[in-house]
C-alpha cells in the first residue's frame, strides 16, 4: 500500500483503500464518532504496552542469568566497595542479588505502568466526545484495553505515561549503566576480576590480550542517551495548553528510541554476563589481608567482652593503625597487642586466642557470623535463590496473563469484523 | 546543640552527646550494628514519605478547588482547543474534570512511589550486614517502614526511588505547567476569559489594568526547574560503581528543591484558581459562530439521513466553505445550499428545517447531544462531581491510615526508648 | 562497496579494497601513523563543520526574511508585550529586529565554535603519537583544517566541542521555540494578528477555517528534543576516564539528530514566516486605548512640566484609576482631571492642551518621541535595515572565506593522491 | 536598610530611601528613564561578568597546579588507556597537557562568552526605550561594560546569555569530572597509583588505610548537578513569547548554583591534586610487560626493514599471539621467532638483534622514539612547560585588564554620583 500523495494522513488512506475495497456503504462510516486524535493516543498505548511487555520479559531473563552466575560463581568472595575502596568482604551471590532486586523493582514499576497505559482513549473524538451512540467500553476491549480514559479531553491531551515510561527505562538504564561500570573496572588490567568473551568486546589484531569492553561502555553511554530522550520529553511538554497539539507528535520517536536502546542494553548484557569469566585469583589476591573485617573484630569485643562498642572501635583502630605503621599483618598485631591496647583504652586486659582472631580476620569465615536478614552470609545462597525464582514465577505469571488477555482481545476485535463484513456484505 | 569541629560528622556527635548525657555504657553500644550507610539513606527515606504525603495532600485539596469551580462556573461554555485553535466547544466543568483525571493519577503514582520508599534499610551496615543479633524487620516497625529493603547491598546503594519521585514531582509539575499556560493566555486583553485576584497577579501602580500572572508564570517555569533536578539525579547516578558512593548525598539537594518547588507550586495554583474570576461576556463573543460543531452537522445527516459519514464530512465541508467564502452565518447556508450541495455530491437532496440546523450548530444545543461516557455534555456535570468526590474520599482514606501508621509507630518508638533508658539505668 | 562480514571496521574495509586495487606496496601503508582514534575524531570535526556552515547559511537567509517582512509589515503598530500584557506599543519592525539581533548572536556564536572545531586530530594515533615522521600540520592543512588540537591525548578524547555546539543549537532553538510560540498566539481566534500560508498549516475539510500552525508546534516541540540531546551528551560523558572510550561513540547520533532538527526548524520557519499576512484590524482593535501609553505621560510631565519622576508616575496612576473606575477613555481624563489630580498630589496645577494629551497617549504619535538608541521609533526603520544588511554582508563574507578555504584544501589533498600514485606506480 | 512590607519590590524601596535622604527634587528622577526589566538584566549581566572572571582566574590557577605537577612528576611513565585498558605508555607530563589543554579551551569559552556577556540593558526600559534624553552608551561606559545590547526589547527579554554561560559551566565541569574519575580510580586500592592527603579524603577510624577520594566523588557528582541547572534554564525558556515574562526571574537561581559548584569544584581539586603523591612502585608493576608497545616493533619493521605497514601489524600481531599462548615474555619471542613469522607471512626472513627489540618494546625507550607533535615523548616536557606559561600569562593578561577596565568605571561613575551631588545640592 503506497501513500498517496493528495492523501492527508495515514487515517483517510486506510479509509479511502477500505472504500476501494468494501466501498462507501459500509467503510464511509470508518471515522464515524473517531478522530485522528483519539487514534493517534490510542495507538501510541497499544505500541507502549507490548514494549512495556517485551522490556520486562527481557529484565526476567536477565534475572534468570543472576541465578545463573549465583549458582556458578556465588561463592567467590570479594571486596565489597564504598568510594570504591575495600569496606568488607563479600561472597558474589550478595552482590548480585543487590541487582536482582534492583531489577525486580525496575519490572514492578513498568508493571504499575502498564496500568496506566492501557486504557483506552477511543470515542474521545477530537476532545470533546460525540453524539454518536458508541460504546467505549466495548471498543476498549476488543483493542484489549483494561478500561478507558474518562473524560475525552484527558483522553486525547494526556501524554504522563510517556514521561513516566521513560522515566521507568531511565531508572533501568541506571541500573544497567551500574553494572556497566563494574565490568568495565573489574576487566581492566589492574582489577582483572572478569574476563569477557571475545563476542562482547573489541580486540586489536596487534594487541589480542586488550580486550575492550565495548558492549559494557555502550550500555553505559545509553544510560545518557535515555537520559537526553526523557529531557526532551519532559520540556515539550512543558508549557503547552490544552488539549492536542502537534507538539505531543514529537514525543513518539523519544519513546520509541528510549524502548529500544533499553531493551537493547538489557539483551545485550544478559549475553554478555552469561559469557563472563572470573579470575579466582586475582579476586583472592585483591581482598588479602586488607583490613576490611576490622569491624567484626570490634563487634567481637562487644559480643565476647562485654565491651562498649565505641570503645570496641577504639581499641582495634589502634590496633590497625600500629599493624599499618610497622607493616605486620593485623592477625599478628591482634595477637601480640590487644593487651596492652585495651589495658591502655579501657583499663581492661583482653586476650583472645590466635585462631579465633584469624576466624574473625579471615573474610571467607568471619562472612559466616553474619546474622541480620539480607546480610552477606554465604549460607543463605539456596535461601536465596529460592526466593529469587519465586520473584521470577510471580512475574512470568504476570506477564502471561497479560498476553493472553490481548490474544483474546485480538481474536475478538477478528470474529466481530467478520460479523460486520457478513451482516453487512 | 553546637557542632564541634573535632568531631567527624553528625553521627558522631549524636553519640558523643549520648555518652556525656547517659554514660559509655549504654550510649556506648549506640552505633553497633549500624553504619553511616544505612542511616543515612532511612533517614533519606523517612523524609521522603512525609513530603510524598505533604505533596499528596495540596493534591488533593487542588482537586477540592476544582469541584468549587466546577460547581461555580462549570456550565460556562468555553472553546474547546486544539492547537490553540477552536476546535469543539465545551462546558468548563469538562475542562476542569480533564486536570482533576490527571491529578488523580499523579496521585496515584505517588501512592505507587510511597510502597517502595517506605521500606527500611537499618541493619545493612556499611553494605553487608552485621554478625550482631539486630532484628531488622522490628527495627522498621518501630521506625514506621512498612518493610525492609533486604539485601543489604541494595539498601545502601540504591537511590532508584529518588528519581523515581522526581520523575513524578516532574510529571505533576508539567500538568500545572500546562494549566499555568492556559492561565496566562486566558487572562491577556487578547482572551480576556478570565481575571486574577490582585493578590496572584503583579500590578504596576501607572498602568492598574495590567495585571501580571506572575503566579503562573512561576509555575510553569518551576516545571523547568523540576525537570532540572531529575536531569541532575539521573546524570549523577550514571555509571556509579557498587555500593555507596558519596556521589549519592548530591542527590538530597535536588530531592527536596523538587519537593519544594512542587508544593509551593501546587499550593500557590489552589490559592489562585480559587480566587479567579471568569468573563462570560468573552468567552461567548469568541465561541460565536465559530464553525466549531461542524462534525455535529455531519453526525446529524449520518444519523437521521443515512449518509455515511465520509460523505456527510464532504458535505458539511462544502457547506462551510460556501460560509466562509460569502461571509454569510453557516446556519443561514445550511438552510439555503444543503439541498442543493447534498445533491451534487451524493445524488440526494437533503432538506432539515432551520430550527433544527440552529440546535445542531449551537454550541449549548449541540453539546445536549453528546452520549459517548467522558463526553462534554452539561448534563454529566452533577454525576461528574459525584464520583469526583469519591476519589477525593479514597484519597484522604489513604493518606489518613498512612499517617495514623507513622504516629503509631513513634509511639512504640518512644515507649521503647523509655523501656530501654529504665531498665539500663 | 559492501562491508564484508570478516571485516573488523570501516576503516580495514577501505585498506582492503585498496590493497586490492593498488597493491599492497602502496595501501599497506594506509594505516602507517594513523588509528581509528583519531580518524574518528577527525571525521567527527570535519562533518560537524560543515554543518556549523549550513546552519549558518540557513540563519542568514532566515535574517533575510526578518528584512523582507520588515519592509512590507515593519510599520505596523503592534501592543508589546510583558507577561503577555499589553506594555508598550511597537512598531512590528522592532519586534523583528529583536530576533534579527538575537540570531546574529546565534551566527556568532557558531562561528566562535567554528574555530575550536576545526582543528585535526590526525597524528595523534591511538593516543600518544607515533614515531613515524610525519608531518602533522601539513596532513591538517591538506584536510581544510586551521591548525591542528596539539597534545595526541587531548585529540582522541575530547569532545567539548560537541557538548558545544550542542548548547549553541539549543539557543538557537530556544529563539525560534520564542518565535514559534508567538506564531501559535498570534493565528489564534482571539488574537487573529496573522494568518499561516496554507502549506505550512494543516487544515480540516470540515473545519478549513481552522489553521492548525503545525509548523510552529513543531518547531517548538524541537527546542525540547534538542534540549533532549544536549543533555544526553553531557550526561555520556559524565565521569568517563581518559582518553578514548566508546561511550564518545554514542554522542555522534545526538549532535546529527540536533543539527538536523534545528537546519529543518529554521528552513521551515524561513519559509513559513515569509509566507504570513498580517491582519491590520484586527491588531489596532487590540492596542486601542490599552492604556500602555500611560509611561509616555509621566515622562511628559517631567520634561515639560519639572515634575519629578516619581510624582509624575503617581499623578498619571491616579488619573488611569479613574478611568478604569468611571470607564471614561484616558484622554478625556486627563482633560478634565489632570489640574485637581496634579494639585492634589503636588501642590501644582498643570494643565495640558487636549491635543498634545491625545498626541501623548496616541500609540502612533507617542512613538515618534522615542529617543534612546535601540529604542521603537519607526523613523529608525531605514537606518535599521541598512545596519542590518551590513551584519547580513559579514556573515556571508565569513562563511564564503571557510568555504573557498575548504573547497582549496580538498583540491590540494586530490592533487596530492595524483602525485603520490604517479610517483609511486 | 529594612525591606518595608509596603514597597512593591527592592527598585522602589531604594527610591524611597534616597527620596528620605536627598529629597524628591534629586531622588524623584531616579527611576526616569528606567524600569525594572532593564535593571534586573543589567544586574544579572554584572554579576555574570565577575563570576566569569572568578571562574577564569581559578582555571588558570589549575593550570599553574598541572604545571607543578609536570615539574615534580612529568617523567613518570604511566599507563595511556582507552576502554580503560592498556594502549600506550606515557609520561604523565603527557596526561596532565592533555587537561591543560581542555582547561584552556574552558577559558577561551568563558572569553567569548564574557564578550557576550558585557553590554549593557539599561534604557531599554520596560522593552521598548524611552523618549527621555538618555545617553544609553555613556551609562553603559559608567557601568564598567564594553558596549550596549542595542535592540530595547532584545535588551530586555534575551537571556541567551545564560543558556550559554551554564554550559560552559557544564563543559568544564565534565572536564574535572573525568578527571575526578580517574582520581578514584588510581586512588583504588587495585590501581594504587596515588595517595590523596588526608584532607580531602575522608577516613574511618577503625580503618584509617581506607581513605574515600570524597573530593573527587563530589567533583564527579557536581557534573551532574550543573547539567541540572543547563537543562532547568533551556527548559523554562522554551516557549516563552517576548518579552519579559516572569519565568526568566527563575534562571537565576540556576545560574548562581552553577557558578558556585563550579567554583567550588574548581578550587577543591586544585588543592586536592597540589598534595597528591605517586606511588611508582604500583605504577612501574602495572606497566611491566603490559604490551602496549606492541605498535611500535610495527613502526620499527616499516622504518627499518621496508616492511608495509599492515603486513607488519600482521607479523607482531602473530608474535604476540605466541608470546599470550606460551606465556613468554614478547622480547623472548620476538627474538626467537620472528624470522619465521615474518618469513611464513611476508616471505622475507628478518632478524632483529636482542637490544634493539628491548629497546623498542621498553615503555621508557619506546616513547623516546615519538616524534609527532603533541606526541608522548619525555624530552617534549621542557619545551611544552614553557609554552603552557606562555598561555597562563595571557589568559592573566586578558583577566588582568578586564578588571582594570571595571575598577576604573567604578572610579568614573563614583565621580559622577559626586559631582551630581555636588551640583544639585
Amino acid at each position: 500500500m503506497k501513500l498517496d500523495e493528495n492523501t492527508e494522513d495515514i487515517h483517510q488512506m486506510i479509509e479511502q483503500e477500505a472504500i476501494k475495497s468494501i466501498g462507501m456503504e459500509k467503510a464511509g462510516y470508518l471515522n464515524l464518532g473517531k478522530s485522528r486524535n483519539d487514534q493517534v493516543s490510542t495507538a501510541l498505548r497499544m505500541e507502549s504496552r507490548g514494549r512495556i511487555m517485551d522490556v520486562c520479559e527481557a529484565l526476567n531473563t536477565f534475572q534468570e542469568v543472576i541465578i545463573k552466575l549465583m549458582n556458578k560463581f556465588g561463592n567467590i568472595i570479594i571486596p565489597g566497595y564504598t568510594h570504591l575502596q575495600h569496606a568488607q568482604p563479600l561472597p558474589l551471590f550478595h552482590h548480585l542479588q543487590a541487582y536482582f532486586d534492583a531489577i525486580q523493582r525496575d519490572i514492578d514499576r513498568m508493571m504499575d505502568g502498564f496500568v496506566r497505559v492501557n486504557a483506552s482513549p477511543m470515542g474521545a473524538t477530537a476532545l470533546a466526545g460525540t453524539s454518536i451512540a458508541i460504546d467505549r467500553r466495548y471498543v476498549a476491549s476488543l483493542l484489549g484495553f483494561d478500561g478507558i480514559v474518562e473524560n475525552s479531553m484527558d483522553a486525547v491531551s494526556s501524554r504522563d505515561f510517556v514521561a513516566e515510561l521513560l522515566s521507568y527505562l531511565e531508572i533501568i538504564m541506571i541500573d544497567f549503566g551500574r553494572l556497566a561500570e563494574e565490568v568495565i573496572l573489574w576487566s581492566s588490567k589492574e582489577f582483572g576480576f572478569i574476563e569477557i568473551a571475545d563476542e562482547f568486546a573489541a580486540t586489536s589484531s596487534i594487541m589480542p590480550q586488550k580486550k575492550n569492553p565495548v558492549v559494557a561502555e555502550m550500555v553505559r553511554a545509553k544510560c545518557g542517551s535515555v537520559l537526553g530522550h526523557l529531557s526532551a520529553a519532559c520540556s515539550i511538554m512543558k508549557g503547552i495548553p490544552n488539549s492536542y497539539n502537534l507538539d505531543l507528535q514529537e514525543l513518539t520517536p523519544h519513546l520509541w528510541s528510549a524502548f529500544s536502546d533499553t531493551l537493547a542494553s538489557i539483551k545485550l548484557m544478559s549475553s554478555m554476563l552469561a559469557s563472563i569469566k572470573f579470575n579466582n585469583a586475582a579476586i583472592k589476591a585483591s581482598i588479602q589481608d586488607d583490613g576490611s573485617t576490622a569491624t567484626e573484630l570490634a563487634n567481637y569485643l562487644v559480643k565476647h567482652h562485654d565491651v562498649p562498642f565505641r570503645q570496641a572501635h577504639t581499641i582495634v583502630g589502634e590496633l590497625v593503625r600500629i599493624s599499618i605503621g610497622k607493616k605486620i599483618r593485623l592477625g599478628d598485631v591482634v595477637d601480640s597487642k590487644l593487651e596492652k591496647v585495651s589495658s591502655n583504652i579501657i583499663g581492661k586486659k583482653i586476650k583472645i586466642d590466635k585462631p579465633v582472631i584469624e576466624g574473625v580476620l579471615d573474610a571467607t569465615k568471619s562472612l559466616k557470623l553474619i546474622r541480620s536478614i539480607g546480610g552477606a552470609n554465604l549460607h543463605f545462597i539456596r535461601s536465596q535463590i529460592r526466593r529469587d525464582k519465586v520473584s521470577l514465577k510471580r512475574n512470568r505469571r504476570f506477564l502471561g496473563l497479560k498476553r493472553r488477555n490481548l490474544a483474546r482481545a485480538d481474536q475478538m476485535l477478528l470474529s466481530q469484523v467478520q460479523l460486520i463484513k457478513g451482516v453487512r456484505n
